[in-house]
């Protein structure tokens, strides 16, 4: 029986998850492999820790370098995460002609155009599949399932902590600040939760996704990212009379030649199936020419879903290693000659539909002073909800959900209305996305 | 530039729809494969109707034989349907050392097996993704991005006209028969919807993904199959009172050594993800143990999200071709040796909740002597919805949900029940399924 030869640097829970399938299930993968795949070495600073799973003697090392250009090691599994070592690590790896897996979305949002090349030049497989939404298998769905397709559009619920909470502000009217509490008590918050309530994990992701959608290098920074900081309870009962849902949403777009990249809350409508995605899970929604819609659904974080993905990735390259047909796949799904920096559309420049709540002080002709300077700056109110009573400080909600309007347009508008002296806080602003 | 010749017998709905993609999207899929996958030959009887598309001159021939066996062909694409002369096509293909793909899932579930010996005997590749789930990449999801689970159930909606007629039943109150009318004319049925109805094609499908799931060999003989005719407008409004959905579910799943492979009505707690897939779309819901619960949707049929498939596969396909790594996947998941006939449960030791409608004549005690028989049978009730008035023949409608109970069990009381002079009509029976 032909042997593949693992080693695994970062035996944290994901490493350990990795371990545990691994050795669990052996017997299983070798059925399908036909060859056995082994976990032959593991690197952490950190060998005493019980981790609850019971490892064969003497692969524990404190060296990464036990690992990194072992002739004897043909893949590397990078769960170290971060930038530094991580970065370092892999492009060693490569460089040495390792085959690589990774899960590391910070680092190839960041690194990824330095990596693949590098992957590329030492004619190794360089494999993320857990890199986005956590277990979902999108990244080879893009890569090799819809590679007949010209793909128009990728959303998809990336951060399962966001998820979580707000599903429970929705579920239960709870604010913000609560929810987020009782998700660290759960474990589905960090203890530093900016990376994902921020929307900056999400954009990581969505950064992978949008060039494996569109042929374009990755570039994290052209995306524009807003968190779920903002929301309060009362915009979910609103949502809910206009039949929506709020979501923390990725949206990468191709629209005349130009690509839009973006993540913040969006109102769904209930029917969308992305609005249908409750609580930790993830899922991604391609909308391509030939397949049409299509949905990809799971958990995109979580000690053994993770590993999933990165031995899916593994049986994958060793495929490729028993048949020598290492870079099978190109990286980012297109080859590299094809891959050109698109045009990105301004945020200023996209369309959608606004839901807007203003707070407005209790006063008569509110209404037609805010619709007034909307309309100077052409946008125009599908429908209203003005409630009856005022709220405390004397304020009372007016929420509006608005035709299509540019977003330059809306921004314009809001810096005059923010200002009026009947205007007592800035005015909540959620993009409703009904076409996507 | 490297070439890869692609000969398509069957020029239909759905060879029209490869052939468009293959001719509108030449570039890009060329821009991710790093070759030409070139559609060099089309056969069909029928050569001159109009499909609505325009292919290369001198393609197109009334024979077969132009593409079966001729060395410059890489891969035949069989989409003529049905078992012959479908089967024969197929084995003279792998035969003569072609690489086939085909969406035919009838063929597959009755000559599966002998087709698989021959794909391996000449050392081709047989891809057959488009078979189920139409668009859905969910055997490329199973026989490679879930290598490193164990799967224990793989349950899906396989039949976009039966979800129509369900979804629209439950929504609008009507009869089978009338959906079935208009689903018809909507062209969402077929002249004769026998078939798709009566849930043969779903359990074709099942018959492909438990071989996939499980490493057993393909054997349509053993699912128990029932369709979806005997369901009433009153059963939708009944499983809305106990917070469910009808579905026509496709279920196999591993419990004890054992497996369940079943095609039936089956109510799902409307929070399961696949109760919310509604009208012609499918959806595959897989639990395994690494990954846990995933869900995959998209369209089921049709001629563009059946050609993404069919493409995808000519595109791995070409991918092994250029990297000569031909049979770089097992084609049902798992190594020849590892296929072993499963072990099948017998239908009666199923154990599932049940939703049970009685025809009861409108008298005294006919409640206590219904649950009399189910308790001397071992089931107990859960709940029970009497309406006090009586329908049309005097009778009225007593409506159970049962706890988990045996079939058999089911069975014996029922029959005893169906005779008493108290029912005036055989009992309604829907499976309840709470933990798929």
């Amino acid at each position: 029986m032909k042997k593949i030869n693992v080693g695994l640097i970062g035996f944290g829970t994901i490493g350990a998850g990795v371990a545990r399938v691994l050795l669990e299930n052996r017997q299983i993968i070798q059925s399908r492999l036909g060859a056995e795949l082994k976990l032959a070495k593991i690197a952490d600073l950190d060998i005493t820790s019980d981790r609850g799973i019971t490892v064969p003697d003497g692969i524990l090392t404190t060296d990464a370098n036990e690992i990194l250009g072992n002739p004897d090691i043909d893949i590397v599994i990078e769960l170290v995460g971060g930038y530094e070592p991580a970065r370092s690590f892999v492009l060693k790896a490569l460089n040495s002609g390792q085959n690589v897996v990774t899960a590391n979305k910070a680092l190839l949002a960041k690194h990824g155009n330095e990596i693949f090349a590098a992957a590329r030049a030492g004619g190794v497989d360089f494999y993320y599949e857990a890199s986005v939404g956590g277990g979902i298998p999108i990244i080879k769905v893009i890569r090799e399932a819809l590679a007949g397709n010209r793909i128009n559009s990728v959303c998809g619920i990336l951060n399962g902590t966001c998820n979580y909470i707000l599903t429970k502000m929705g579920d239960e009217g709870a604010e913000f600040s609560e929810v987020l509490q009782a998700a660290q008590e759960l474990g589905y918050a960090e203890a530093d939760p900016t990376f994902d309530i921020e929307g900056i994990d999400t954009a990581h992701k969505l950064a992978i996704l949008t060039s494996l959608a569109f042929a374009t290098p990755i570039a994290f920074d052209r995306i524009h990212v807003e968190g779920i900081t903002g929301i309060k309870p009362v915009d979910f009962n609103f949502a809910r009379e206009f039949g929506y849902k709020i979501k923390l949403l990725a949206i990468a777009k191709l629209e005349e030649g130009q690509i839009e990249v973006r993540v913040h809350p969006t109102m769904l409508p209930e029917s969308h199936m992305l609005a249908k995605i409750d609580d930790v899970f993830n899922a991604v929604f391609v909308n391509s020419d030939a397949l049409g819609p299509s949905l990809y659904y799971g958990q995109g974080a979580g000690m053994m879903a993770t590993a999933s993905a990165v031995v899916g990735d593994l049986v994958d390259i060793a495929r490729n290693r028993l048949n020598e047909s290492l870079r099978r796949v190109p990286d980012l799904s297109f080859q590299e000659e094809a891959i050109t920096p698109a045009t990105y559309r301004p945020m200023n420049e996209i369309t959608t539909q606004y839901y807007l709540r203003f707070s407005a002080f209790d006063k008569t002709r509110v209404l037609s002073r805010i619709a007034g300077i909307l309309g100077e700056n052409e946008i125009s109110i599908a429908s209203v909800i003005q409630q009856g009573r005022s709220q405390s400080g004397g304020t009372v909600p007016i929420v509006m959900q608005t035709h299509k309007a540019r977003e330059a347009n809306l921004r314009k508008a809001l810096a005059i209305i923010d200002e009026l002296e009947i205007i007592a806080a800035p005015t909540a602003v959620i993009r409703m996305e009904s076409d996507l």
